[in-house]
């Protein structure tokens, strides 16, 4: 859009007396302030005149070098002097005065931008003019003098602290300690002072004429659109430049005019709870901003909040009961008009009633749950409207204990808020002590350096895990996310001296088996026992989900071995599993040692020794898991880590380790060396494990073919085992695979006397996987996208490494979200996509899945709707994540 | 193609007695053997006549179940009529029978298949017959019990050692010593005994009957186009089975008839020096199979050739001066016909001549060189057919000293050919050691484990690398070639005692100070000094090179940044500089203190007061470039590897450094133990540096720019600096560090008050990056494509790790070729089209080069090519590979 002089785009809109030239749709030209004054003014309901100056004369400003469009001015003039007429005052008018207030409104609600300007239109001569209007002398001189002191600080750019001491000098001077106790003839002593200091700071006197106050202000507001806080909040928010603000000339209203005078804000609805009682606010003979500054404390609007909080200042409904009337039932026509819950801003004159603001209000997750299903029980809106009103981010807090929102807070350190939830337990500083300590009973948190799949026991033992390494997708992170534990990750200022069973922070010492309380939602580590309250799947949760059901169209699933997890998993809808890690099994301390035992073996016959006896173990495992799945289809990948991380490190562990089995020190020493690699990310992992030891492989294929049979024998379900074959880059390398593992299920089958139905798929986590994704889907029956990998090496990114940089890319702008959290739409979006396209286009039914942590991130899963997948998976506790976010998804993508 | 029986498809081609039905161009259809036979039998040679049965009879037999298509057998009838009628006799005639020989013939040679079957169509009837028209009987059943044992072996199938059991049973009871004293009739009873063996063995009697003995021939040789050896053979080769092998029915000629009969082996030219001199071997009385055994040593041909290898045998122009005369005059026929140099075979019968076959004959590349250089000057070919006759990779036998080809080896261990080129010297373990001893004067071979970049000095010091641990593209292969030196990498059964000075292998020990010989050509490791040849570059090698530039599209530029390099490059005709790996300018021991320093400083104020050190080093590093280049572009890569790359990392090395530096031991280690990566290939490197730590970039491009400048005034050149981002993944890293080196020019320029050209650009090195090229390129004005880490990242393959699985991929077939060092088309290289074309729409402009090793590697020069790249660059003595290679590619694609 380029702006031309002499054309003509209306750059002005009236609104109230009745009547407005916009509504609640024009939000991208009004802002929402300014669209939604205009609704109410059409509605009837009592809105102080005025008029907006549209966001396009922003845009205009800055593209004509900050000018002003040439016919704007008349525009303004024309408003103004409609507005005169609806109030019945004039402009500057020495009797009658009509004042306004100036207020910037943008599209998406802005903090950063320039702060109101009340009382505007006051002068020496209209302030007489107002003291005879309101009766109350120093009520004008007051405002008047509030009027200068902000529109300097606003609009003129003078340090409000010029003013503070100005007015602290002059109370001293005559012993006056409160402010009410000036009269208006101080107020007018101080006022020249006022005058005095403007003049020496900025050169100028203050501006008397009202017009020249008014295109101050205006112009005011158009430049805070480019002032750095704005443009810091527009980046960090991904608001464009280009929207631009509007600017809201008002007629002003006092409720500062005495005691027949009030100002408040107001929920429709309990916006904590969600319960449908009226809640909210007010100051008598007071002005907006005294409620939200907290000097006097605000009363209660009803009757039945004040009793609720035990209130003892008089509510609303008692002091104004007309008011109170009116203004419920504004707030339910409102209510029922925006179809949603309203935060509204209200002021009375006179025991005369004024809206002056309404939006949709923010709410807790709880409340946002109620409110959507309520609203849908009466009517007000559809199951698919309830839906899209629970943000799918939203739930985590209704899943876990949280910590009381009143509760003290002692922080010892702040790290990544990786998994949710709160615990309080003793501090413990190994996975040993920690299962142990679990076992008598005792609660306790895990503090490490990093976690390492040793560590599985101890995590799972303990109540939450903290670490002073690692990021959001750190092991740590990831397996607690898994488990449901809450987590914080890197919290980098901790020092942790593991044999001296203490940590320091910030000065002070926390030793082993002193009390903390993990707070994984915000990643605070508190000292002490701090209160919580727990989760309370409600009724309205279950509908709720039913309804997201419904809607959605991708399948979720879990990435789940344990069978705690597995069962949690199910409870939270799982309609399947998409990843079960084997290697997970391998870590229990009946196993590890037959694994080393696996790892040091010389010859294929010494590993086929060892994993003979594996193979019950693996067996029981999976018979576990298909008999709680019953028929839904389990993906099961076969091992993926390298062998290395099987193997203790250090000596001293090497040495424990060696006496613990009787496995030989130097042995265990030269081939935990051999097995040594500069980067096991791209290492020896994965199929490259199957095709050097096809027995592994052919070990586990034969577990799970055994434990379905069993399980179909012993239950009449049918376990659909989907045998996945991890870090596939050529379709040869699944060729040769899936040749041994049919292999394997034929002998099994023959020996059994009986078949059953399974799948031989691969993940696509490498680039080139999903390039090749035509050929491979020769071979795969079906496709999981591990996005985990495949952002770690789309982007060149080790994400046990990121953490030192990542917040660095973040604050530059570099990647907008952890691309580990959120999938990076651009890069490994359009590889995803691409493996979409070539896998189906080779095997048409192909069955199409993701399993990487992204499987559980309402934004990913949006995208994974959005290219076709069939399912997502993601550890048990985003289960419900996934299920709402796959029902916005797909009643977005309908609209 | 589907073959039905009526079709009136032609399966059999005749050739000899002047014409034939085929020719040289159907080599496909007739197989390399037939198609040069038909075509000597058109040049008016003379060929005994014969017929071929197609390659598509050899699909149509699989494809219908092994039968042959019902025409077959009627026009191999009416081959065999024609061929009666030119050789005047009669298959099976018991006066004057036709004799022949059977043999395969494939489209590309295939060892592997089914060997000859000689003198078939002799039974009890026709040997008479032949010995008859022979007037040799002896002769006769001599060629009778050959043919039974060569088709019961071949045809039959029965154990070779069956006859040989037999024959000796036989010698030993009559007490003969050798065959030659066997009769006639002795013959005849041992054909007694064969027969009998033959029907005991396959439970039927020999077959008399010529045709059944032909039938059986030509389905033994279809049978063995589907033998293991030929499967595993084509599987190795990439011949598709779909080719299919023809088969050459041929009548018998005898070189064994007595003394005026002989068969012999030529080339046109000497095979392994290029002489025009004819070259060759041959046997009196004697069979093909005679010369090749071994048994009795062949003369030379001509006379010349005997005296040059003084042998007292008498050479064929002595022995039969006619029929040397006529051979002559075939070879030149031949060469020149065929516009190449020949490999033949003949045979003479009673002093007639026959040729038996013609290929291009093989031979060393300095005689690829000199056949071609020579060839075009006589005006046989073009200069562009004389580039192509030189294959690219060859040229490194010719730019390397070699081990002569008759030296005795002393193999120590066999491991991977790293780095072409031999060399001699003392053992030395340490690069300290090899430095050092190289300063005295000795020449030393750095054997280590593996090598990191803190080796640098010491690879530089010794004649060759010699690695335990590594792959072909591990560092110290890296680095070797790039530097020219031999290495020999992954000798994994080596055990290197470093503290004890020895190192042992096989059973033997080698210490400190000993001599070896390496030769990185075929990656052995021998004992003791090895006599060499150093090359000789002679006028050929410059005069072909010209013509290859001539040829060639693609530009070629190299990787080096020491002076030594650059000049070798240059000398080598490098046009420019595409890859400067900084990094290696810090580890020079002056330097490495203060980069320390630099890594171990608190705060940006510390970091930049080291980095003001390093920047007069940087300079005068650059200088020095642009100098030696004069006005060829440079490019030179930002800071790329991880700062703990250049930390000390064990105990001991910690506190040498700390104790050498002053620098302290703990803050040195905790810098360490904190700068330590899981996966550092995928870390906190490239741009990423540039990112959190801008003031190096900003010192590099100071250095950069003032350098230039400096060149500029003192040489009146114009260096035109390509300043290169590393491990870009997004447009905004790029336009971040671009704006930093733009301000760094701008005050490098006013403070000089000059100006310069320069470049900033970036390495397409990340799957990401190659997807979103077409955003980067807003920002990039270059871009080199690294395909060492996009290989890395796109197959998820760390190079350094490699080595434990990808020998296994090759034998699985997964990998055709190692991908580190022929660029994987299908993935990489959908990547790198992927960036060229986004690239390219965003900016036509834009350069685009190639830095991995692949830009050393013909094929992936032929690819490079094809995708419209710019220029190459390699390592210094590949430069003329990729010459020559990038001439090759434009000449084919051009064909």
């Amino acid at each position: 859009m380029t702006m031309s002089a002499g054309t003509d785009v209306r750059w002005v809109y009236s609104f109230g007396g009745g009547s407005s030239d916009g509504d609640a749709s024009m939000r991208n030209l009004l802002g929402g302030k300014g669209a939604n004054l205009a609704e109410m003014a059409t509605l009837g309901l009592p809105v102080p005149p005025g008029f907006t100056i549209t966001t396009e004369v922003c845009t205009a400003y800055y593209e004509l070098g900050e000018k002003y469009p040439d016919t704007l001015s008349g525009q303004v003039e024309a408003a103004l002097t409609a507005l005169e007429e609806k109030t019945d005052k004039k402009f500057g008018d020495a009797s009658n005065p009509l004042l306004v207030s100036v207020r910037s409104g943008a599209r998406a609600s802005m903090p950063g931008m320039m702060d109101t300007v009340l009382n505007l239109g006051l002068n020496d001569t209209t302030t007489e003019g107002l003291a005879k209007l309101s009766g109350d002398r120093r009520f004008a001189f007051d405002s008047y003098r509030r009027f200068i002191q902000m529109y300097s600080n606003v609009v003129l750019g003078l340090p409000h602290h010029e003013f503070e001491h100005i007015l602290d000098q002059y109370k001293e001077v005559n012993d006056f300690h409160e402010d009410t106790e000036l009269s208006a003839e101080n107020w007018m002593d101080v006022i020249e002072k006022y005058k005095a200091a403007v003049k020496k700071l900025s050169s100028n006197p203050f501006p008397e004429d009202p017009k020249e106050q008014l295109w101050g202000a205006i112009t005011a507001v158009f430049g805070s659109w480019m002032n750095d806080r704005a443009i810091l909040y527009r980046k960090l928010n991904d608001i464009p430049q280009a929207w631009g603000t509007a600017v809201n000339v008002q007629s002003m209203v006092f409720g500062n005019m005495g005691d027949s005078s009030a100002t408040g804000v107001a929920f429709t609805r309990d916006p904590s709870t969600g319960e449908n009682q009226f809640y909210g606010e007010f100051l008598v003979n007071a002005q907006g901003e005294d409620v939200v500054a907290g000097i006097r404390t605000p009363a209660p609007i009803s009757k039945a909040r004040a009793e609720r909080i035990n209130s003892d200042l008089t509510p609303l409904e008692v002091e104004m009961p007309a008011v109170y009337e009116q203004l419920v039932d504004v707030a339910q026509t409102l209510e029922k008009h925006y179809r949603d819950m309203q935060d509204i801003e209200f002021t009375v004159e006179n025991n005369k009633l004024y809206m002056l603001q309404t939006r949709n209000g923010k709410r807790t997750a709880a409340a946002a749950l109620k409110i959507a299903v309520d609203m849908c029980h009466d009517g007000l809106i559809s199951e698919e409207e309830a839906v899209l009103r629970l943000e799918p981010g939203q739930l985590d807090q209704l899943l876990h204990p949280t910590i009381k929102p009143e509760a003290e807070r002692d922080l010892l350190v702040q790290g990544l808020p990786a998994s949710p939830g709160a615990a309080v337990g003793k501090v413990v500083f190994s996975s040993d002590e920690a299962a142990e300590m679990a076992a008598a009973g005792e609660k306790v948190i895990l503090v490490r350096l990093e976690t390492s799949p040793e560590d599985i026991h101890g995590m799972h033992a303990a109540q939450a895990i903290v670490t002073a390494r690692g990021g959001m997708t750190s092991h740590a992170a990831v397996v607690a996310r898994g488990m449901g534990r809450p987590c914080v990750c890197g919290a980098g200022s901790m020092q942790i001296d593991e044999a001296g069973g203490i940590f320091r922070v910030g000065g002070r010492e926390v030793k082993k088996g002193e009390i903390i309380t993990v707070d994984g939602a915000e990643g605070q580590v508190l000292f002490g026992e701090v209160e919580m309250s727990q989760p309370d799947l409600s009724g309205d949760f279950g509908e709720l989900m039913v309804w997201a059901d419904r809607a959605r169209k991708l399948k979720v699933r879990t990435n789940a071995e344990t069978p705690a997890d597995v069962e949690t998993a199910k409870s939270f809808g799982a309609e399947g599993i998409g990843l079960c890690r084997t290697e997970h099994m391998f870590f229990d301390a009946e196993r590890i040692p037959v694994v080393r035992a696996m790892i040091l073996a010389s010859d294929t016959a010494g590993r086929k020794a060892a994993l003979g006896k594996l193979l019950p173990f693996q067996r029981d495992d999976f018979a576990e898991i298909f008999r709680i799945m019953e028929d839904r289809p389990c993906t099961i990948r076969l091992l993926d880590p390298p062998l290395h991380e099987f193997l203790p490190h250090t000596d001293a562990d090497i040495e424990e380790v060696a006496k613990g089995t009787g496995l030989d020190v130097k042995a265990l020493k030269a081939r935990a060396d051999e097995l040594q690699e500069s980067n096991p990310m791209l290492g020896h992992r994965g199929c490259r494990l199957g095709i050097t030891y096809p027995e592994i492989y052919e070990m586990q294929a034969q577990a799970i073919f055994e434990a379905a049979i069993r399980v179909a024998e012993e239950t009449g379900h049918k376990p659909i085992p989907e045998i996945m074959i991890p870090l596939v880059g050529t379709k040869k390398e699944l060729e040769i695979l899936k040749g041994k593992i049919e292999g394997v299920a034929k002998s099994v089958f023959a020996a059994a006397s009986t078949e059953l139905e399974y799948l031989i798929g691969t993940m696509i986590e490498l680039p080139r996987a999903a390039l090749r994704a035509g050929d491979i889907a020769e071979e795969a029956e079906f496709f999981s996208f591990g996005t985990n990998d495949l952002t770690q090496t789309a982007l060149g990114i080790s994400r046990d490494d990121a953490g030192r940089f990542l917040k660095a890319y973040e604050e530059a702008g570099i990647y907008e979200k952890d691309p580990f959290v959120t999938i990076d739409q651009d890069g490994v979006g359009e590889l995803v996509k691409i493996g979409v396209e070539r896998g189906r286009q080779t095997r048409p039914g192909i069955k199409l899945g993701i399993c990487g942590e992204h499987g559980g991130d309402p934004a990913s899963i949006y995208f994974c709707h959005n290219t076709g997948l069939d399912y997502v998976s993601c550890s048990p506790f985003r289960v419900p994540i996934a299920r709402l976010a796959a029902a916005h998804a797909a009643l977005r993508k309908a609209d």
